[in-house]
């Protein structure tokens, strides 16, 4: 499924995103509702924690490359880790009290497309290597770019809208699977840490450049981040490793500031290691109490997150059989004491118990919350 | 799917219900443990809405009966609303504060199976009628009893547990699927809400007779509660529409309270009428306020629940398909403010995301609550 390009041959010709100026002007937007002005409104804010979206004449304003990462990965957790860090980049520098969050409206499909691909004569902005000569796995260059996500920041004047801030993330591929014939098996480049940072920090120059040649981008800034995606087979997502806050006008970056960012898949696997032997030891702890509460065994996993070295958060999934909606209830009220009596202190940890028939019911800790809350999903 | 009745010949002999006073000990129950007395633990409680149910040697105490539900029903919802309507007519007569609920350790799965057969001479304990000579869906007998649970009501006196109470629900069917033949086409038999009644009824007064006859259940009070199954292709379960406290000692059962509760789906069904147009117009601009978001539809049902008239709860299920992070996170903040401006005040509403991929955020507000607080699950 991984990387099936749209075999479009791109042809950009004149000046490169002249296209873009067309999406920028807000008020001139028309849409079905026959309005000659397009109407803005914004989703409202569950809390501070999140943006606030674009709503136009009553539908969701959605990304100009919307759903070009969800064709192309084949890890589920790649996409959604990629984003989710990437927002909580973007919130270090575009406070969610001041800006709106608008999904990318500067990079078209065919545009990410594009630049997805390899460079060629046919695709002459494609951001990864030419097509080497080898098929061999160590000899052959990789692609490296594997997803681009922009993000715009925007802020209100009155009824309108104006762009303030842009936030590129790009996720760069440590595995890089291929083929050799079409419908062959399957082989995998492994690409080092070192080759991930430097070929990433490559192409964010060249992403940098291209965005400042439009001039709706000039004069703001962009920050872009950089992404080591996990392989297909990983049960948790890759982790942003840098990023670097381009100011207004600047043309090429300067400075990278390091993303010490980790992700694991509790129980560890026996040959890996994780940060904390506590940690470890806490979840062991929980596992084994829970997993036994019923005669059936129930499994439980869960997925960590570090940041500089300690736990910043914590999904943990339990799924188990269950004969009856007593049983759901019960077993939630037990999840709640032994998760407050052994799971690690101060992180935020979400819980949910499924079953075959979906979800049943989930517990959630917020940072600095002391107590689980929890609820069990209801039927009529 | 329905009534796979496992073709156990159950021959009860001797004094009806004498296998239960082995349950019943619970400081002699040996468990694979390893020690002599059970060692009897409570699972926690989330909230005073729910009881504390009951762990024995570190395992959930499961049902005697436990299974015999989720093999013989066909529709889910018949299950889940059947035991979670059952513990609300519980709450009324044993209160969450004061009890402990146990799952039924009276009944066993044998014997609940052998009362949902029809009586004949094999199983002279059933409580469906024989089986008749007619195959001729308005002549025949059909079968009414499709579903028995028993919950038992403890009070706690230092270690031990004692029971103080309990409720049977028994599940009377208004549809009744049968085949003439093994392999052939399925019939139904439409029973009248007049027949349901008088046969439930019926079935109540046995049941209570031979709970007495073991001396352990003599002398509490047995509340008997009667569920209307709703027919297999429903979305929403059925409804309780009477229950019988039963004081200690008594045999045949006095007085019966009505429950006025029904259930719906909305959008309803053009040939159906709800019981409340308000409502309906309330669900109706949600939706068609939610629904076209994207630009791709999004479906939005709910199940309402109405008791004497009101509206007591709603649960609303929102499918759609999501491109990323950032629209689940707009999609749930905008539904937050819609649900507030449109859906009907007071009544506890739960709603759920959901795409192909499971559920994405979850909305609810409880009883007198004014807000809505919203989760949106995560992944790393």
């Amino acid at each position: 499924m991984k990387k099936i390009f749209l075999g479009i041959s791109v042809i950009l010709t004149g000046i490169l995103l002249s296209a873009c100026g067309s999406v920028d002007n807000l008020s001139n937007d028309t849409n079905s509702s026959g309005s000659s002005k397009a109407k803005t409104q914004l989703t409202g804010q569950t809390n501070t924690g999140y943006y606030q979206g674009v709503i136009k004449n009553g539908r969701y304003q959605t990304s100009k490359s919307r759903g070009v990462s969800v064709q192309q990965e084949s890890n589920q957790f790649n996409i959604k880790g990629f984003e989710n860090g990437l927002l909580n980049i973007s919130k270090k520098q575009f406070s969610t009290k001041k800006y709106i969050f608008q999904e990318g409206q500067y990079l078209s499909t065919k545009r990410v497309e594009a630049w997805l691909e390899r460079k060629s004569k046919s695709n002459p902005t494609g951001l990864n290597p030419k097509q080497s000569k080898s098929t061999n796995p160590n000899t052959r260059t990789p692609i490296y770019l594997s997803q681009i996500d922009e993000q715009d920041f925007m802020t209100q004047n009155g009824k309108s809208l104006s762009l303030k801030g842009m936030t590129i993330g790009l996720a760069i591929n440590s595995v890089d699977y291929y083929k050799k014939t079409q419908y062959g098996p399957t082989y995998e480049t492994h690409i080092s840490d070192a080759q991930v940072n430097k070929e990433g920090k490559k192409i964010a120059g060249q992403v940098l450049q291209r965005l400042r040649q439009n001039k709706k981008l000039k004069n703001i800034p962009i920050v872009i981040a950089l992404y080591k995606q996990a392989s297909d087979d990983s049960l948790v997502g890759g982790n942003f490793f840098a990023y670097a806050t381009n100011n207004s006008g600047a043309n090429t970056i300067t400075k990278w500031t390091k993303v010490k960012q980790k992700n694991y898949v509790f129980p560890l696997q026996s040959n890996k290691k994780g940060p904390s032997q506590n940690d470890e030891d806490s979840f062991d702890n929980f596992k084994s109490q829970v997993q036994t509460f019923f005669p059936n065994l129930s499994g439980v996993t869960a997925q960590a997150q570090y940041t500089d070295g300690s736990l910043t958060g914590m999904n943990i999934d339990i799924t188990t059989q269950f004969y009856s909606q007593t049983e759901i209830i019960s077993f939630t009220q037990y999840i709640q004491s032994a998760a407050q009596k052994y799971l690690p202190a101060n992180a935020p940890i979400d819980i949910t118990v499924q079953s075959t028939e979906g979800i049943q019911s989930f517990l959630s800790r917020k940072t600095n919350e002391k107590k689980f809350s929890a609820h069990i999903f209801n039927s009529y």
